[in-house]
């Protein structure tokens, strides 16, 4: 009961994802991330590869932020110093949050949580691609979010759908298309051109 | 796609419950209770009845609150007239959201959410105590929460323990004994004394 009134945390920490709609305008907090991708699973978990254990994906997606609940989220697009900054305080922070569990479920769920942030598996791999994927389903719906505010452009956006792709080529193929959709729609800047 | 978008609308409906803590102070959204209730399963499955099928309890609790994108929510404590209003708006907007799917999955979630409003099947019944269970932890968390501001006492949460106490017997006894340390801490009024 103890992790259980802990994890109810994760509803503070905010994202940079800008939600956009009734009753919202507002950042979008990591509880609420981590049920839209759950949620997500179990109408897209047709697209993973064979031999996928939809059950233990669910699992990472529901635990795989609880870890800002000390550590805070960090932009996508930060720096390296940032991101090995962010991943100390990420392993201190599952640490903490997990060893409040009875020391089986401590154990397992950590297990879920170090796969999840390795990516060697397929599970891991396509939760992965479920995570990229959400945040840009919402900036397409906030009419450019994020993308926009933080001056990102298509070819960096292409970057991370690398990761969408080898966890599932079906959602990667899906997000290109929304990349393409939404460059078009002018709300996503097309690549600077290099000079040379 | 166009489903995943949709759902997303979840986090701007508001429940009567309010959160207490860094960053909250808030009411509670159904995204973020959602994922909390499927966050919970995973570790307190085991106190679910044998046979029990996790992973159907699993998308029950991440679904159940969808129709409440066109419904709202109702306050857990509402007379039978605004329930019976409640239950006729939800069934209608599970008539429009699950339509947003392809036909076979569309048919798959509307049967898990029939399955958990009618609380006729095991699963249901343990989904149903996992939902009845974390709003009781969020007024203990919050020093009273929606018992205090709408004067709500020990013997009605008490009747509504009986349907965790249903789905769980071992969720019913920590339900219980939460009611008595709530009393006991002053934030939640014992049943008023008949009087003869």
């Amino acid at each position: 009961m103890r992790f259980v009134a802990e994890i109810g945390k994760l509803k503070g920490v905010l994202r940079q994802t800008t939600l956009f709609g009734e009753g919202l305008d507002r950042r979008e907090n990591s509880a609420e991330h981590s049920w839209h991708l759950a949620t997500m699973l179990l109408v897209l978990g047709e697209h993973a590869p064979r031999g996928t254990d939809l059950a233990r994906v669910a699992a990472m997606v529901l635990i795989h932020d609880l870890v800002e609940i000390d550590a805070g989220d960090l932009f996508l697009y930060a720096d390296a110093e940032a991101q090995a900054r962010q991943d100390a305080a990420e392993r201190a922070a599952a640490d903490r949050i997990f060893a409040i569990l009875p020391a089986d479920q401590a154990a397992e769920l950590r297990k879920l949580w170090d796969e999840f942030t390795a990516r060697q598996t397929a599970d891991a791999r396509f939760a992965r691609a479920l995570d990229r994927l959400q945040p840009m389903l919402e900036n397409l719906n906030a009419g450019g979010g994020t993308w926009q505010r933080h001056g990102i452009t298509a070819d960096q956006v292409l970057a991370k759908v690398a990761l969408i792709e080898d966890g599932s080529p079906q959602l990667g193929a899906v997000a290109r298309d929304l990349v393409s959709e939404a460059v078009a729609a002018g709300i996503l800047q097309p690549a600077p051109e290099r000079r040379g």
